[in-house]
């Protein structure tokens, strides 16, 4: 939250030689092996300013950054990044990493499709820098201790164009709104695992899946992205999201990116007392989460809580109506009729590994104005931007009618943290409550929530966001923000099944 | 359900004197005061045929029942009918009712909005035949003892081409497909008690109105409806139909046809408990209906009910989730619970007049397939057709995806008996479970319902034939139809609220 001086990065001319010498050997001794135990200063500066690119921050006219690698890999696609420096009184900054982005940028625009570096174990504050930006390693050194890092930049590409929508179930306008931001360049497909849902016949091409929690569920949809040259999945199910995360590497060694949260945070998010663990843990406000009726009578014995309770299951989508207890015996009856729906429904799936008193959790009931936030992270879980809705009316647990508001800064904040916490790619449903000016967060949902439409129809476009990251370009700034504040409400046609 | 011999209509030549002279002559005695102690037949049979006219139905070369009238009032656009006749031995076959509506059709076609007649008090089957088809005395008799009868014919005129949706909440749809009926001879209005009602925008105008328990509800209503040239009012809301209902006559003597029920049967529609014991008595099976925990138990004792128990509110609108109960102790905390949801609720409106133990009724769960059904009605309450729909996903208490089938003989012949029962004009919307093959009514709401959409996407086009009856014209038989039968399901999208 410090002021900070603006920068600009600027590309260098063949003629800046001597500048980018100069530069290497003022920070020569920076690095864990000095540049001059490896190469020529003088020849490498010639040399990756002819055939390669270097690109520059200056403070005054002195360079204080460089980034300097090549992107003419014609036929791998792989660009390299050969330096990577920041003066020492100029880190902590954000230099480093602008550096990385742009470079990635050129390298995108020279037709690369991935960005390989190494860099030495001991470089302990590069290291995490290329990690927390989505570099890999497998790990192996080579003889002097360097690691290898590799980034696939790109994930539509012209041999991977299309975008697989999963569990679409009815989200046509998802589809609707990725096709716009596709512009005729890839298809959108949907999967779901039964037929009905309308996005099947709203995609390009929709296809029935087996259930998630099958065995072939993961073989499937490996192989349909393959075979229909499926660059990107976007998961819209809760269930789905962890099974996914599950299996990134699969889906990613066949040049598939999955967004989906990391995945322990898909699978806390399922969990509503795991998420309020989390949320406890990194300081983040959130109602109290008892297991069970006991759990809740406890806390009410030590005067930690009071009633009235609300009672939810534990694991899967938000409440199921009418679940709020004012004493002990509705409390009683209402986990045990919890408990026996949770069971019943498609949930047991989840919590059947669990003792069976222990899929529900009790929360007391708060008075609150309640908000939804989307919060847009770029494909490396980079905080972007957030859009707020406060409830205006509520069916079925879905927000019917909402407010778009101009996010004040204990949202923008509260985003930020949550993106630090959560370092998922493209969006993610988070549900607040404003108790008496504190922000408690609720539930947290890495995918596309019920609430997204209306950060879209009041100017967000996620969708065009995420398809400029997945052809490695940087997205129009506009793209993540809410232009026309105001309430809006949900709206109902009707459609022919894909039955 | 008898075979019927086909009938047709013939509008007779003005050369047919000698022949209507002969009808008339043949059922002279039939009228309780013969024609002849009124007019000369022949003098009477010319000037009818010069001036005015004469419908017969033939049963081959024979003559077996005459309408004849004038049409000729450009001043008060009044259609006199003067004769109506059936021979005695076609009576019962629905010839009296087929001639008074080809009359109302000639007289609507001559640009006549309203049918006048005088029939003898004591032609009784006369007098329920008019009354039947929405003619109305003010029960004054002149000097033989004849009644005056009357009934407007046209309610959507050049003075007053305007529709009003009142309390139409979200129904943009209907909106929509009442302005395409409409076909740009007048404008759909929308009113609601709070201005999120997406209809009010999309309505060509829209209108916040009082609260309807308002004192101030119906003259504001009276008040719009006469300044916006009101034809015809549409309530959308189970709240506003009894209340519209109950002041039917004011609408009428301003020329507005509110769409509504006869108020006896939409108060019973707006109460799970009269609306049990209506069907009961009509013979139509429903599920038994018991007044509070106490009601249901007491049942039980004596062996003619068994839980699973589903615990409802008596007033208002569906179940409110979650409520079935399994034992006694739930049932017992499950009332209590919906009882206090029910009073803080705007049911409490409604309810407040009872004790408020009897807010809410309990009905054993019944293992059926759920259907909904429209019965579709014209402005006198006769029946004119059905819609059913298998109910394939529900949420918050709504269709969300259903199937169209083709109406089954047992749902038409609900369909007949519901409307015989209800005499609404317009839509109902029926909730019925097949129970092992029985279909049973759960609820009734005289209105269009949540499900019409469905039916709309199949074909019926019922705002159509609306706008047919009340511009006085026959609706096109294939409105009411459904002609693409398969599953269609809800879909969604984001509009910009009123406020």
């Amino acid at each position: 939250m410090c002021a900070m001086r603006q920068f600009s990065i600027t590309r260098l001319e063949a003629s800046a030689g001597e500048t980018v010498r100069a530069y290497l050997s003022s920070v020569n001794n920076d690095f864990p092996i000095p540049l001059t135990q490896k190469v020529d200063l003088a020849e490498y500066a010639a040399k990756v300013l002819s055939r390669g690119i270097a690109l520059a921050i200056y403070d005054g006219r002195e360079i204080v950054g460089l980034a300097a690698g090549y992107v003419n890999d014609a036929i791998g696609l792989s660009a390299y990044l050969s330096v990577l420096s920041v003066s020492k009184e100029h880190r902590g900054r954000g230099l480093g990493s602008a550096l990385v982005r742009a470079f990635e940028r050129e390298a995108v625009s020279s037709g690369m499709e991935r960005l390989m570096l190494n860099t030495h174990e001991s470089n302990v504050a590069a290291c995490s820098l290329y990690e927390g930006m989505g570099y890999k390693t497998d790990g192996a050194r080579d003889e002097i201790g360097n690691l290898e890092y590799s980034k696939r930049l790109v994930w539509l590409t012209p041999d991977k164009p299309n975008i697989l929508l999963s569990s679409a179930g009815r989200r046509t306008y998802l589809v609707d709104w990725l096709r716009d931001a596709l512009g005729g360049i890839g298809e959108v497909h949907a999967s779901n695992s039964d037929s009905s849902g309308a996005a099947l016949v709203a995609a390009d091409k929709g296809v029935v899946s087996p259930l998630i929690y099958s065995d072939e569920y993961i073989p499937f949809m490996l192989d349909y992205c393959s075979r229909e040259r499926i660059g990107a999945v976007v998961p819209l199910f809760d269930v789905d999201i962890p099974v996914l995360a599950a299996h990134r590497a699969e889906f990613e060694a066949i040049g598939c990116f999955p967004v989906v949260a990391p995945d322990d945070f898909a699978k806390s998010c399922s969990d509503k007392l795991a998420t309020s663990k989390l949320l406890a843990a990194a300081g983040i406000p959130c109602p109290e989460t008892y297991v069970g009726a006991q759990g809740f009578l406890d806390a009410v014995e030590c005067g930690e809580t009071s009633f009235p309770a609300f009672i939810k299951p534990r694991w899967g989508m938000g409440s199921i109506g009418l679940a709020e207890a004012s004493n002990e015996k509705e409390l009683d009856v209402l986990c045990g009729i919890v408990e026996r729906k949770v069971r019943k429904s498609y949930l047991r799936y989840e919590s059947s590994s669990d003792a069976p008193s222990r899929g529900v959790v009790v929360q007391p009931r708060l008075d609150a104005t309640e908000y939804g936030m989307d919060v847009y992270c770029d494909l490396s879980g980079r905080y972007r931007g957030c859009a707020v809705r406060k409830k205006v009316a509520m069916r079925a647990g879905e927000t019917d009618i909402a407010e778009v508001v101009d996010a004040d800064p204990r949202f923008e904040r509260l985003a930020r943290t949550i993106a630090r916490l959560s370092r998922h790619p493209g969006c993610m449903d988070v549900d607040i409550f404003d108790v008496d000016g504190e922000l408690m967060v609720l539930e947290m949902n890495a995918r596309f929530g019920g609430g997204y439409p209306f950060s879209h129809a009041a100017g967000v476009d996620m969708p065009r966001a995420l398809v400029s990251w997945l052809r490695g370009e940087e997205c129009d700034p506009d793209a993540l923000t809410v232009k026309w504040p105001g309430t809006y409400m949900k709206d109902m046609a009707i459609v022919k099944s894909g039955n």
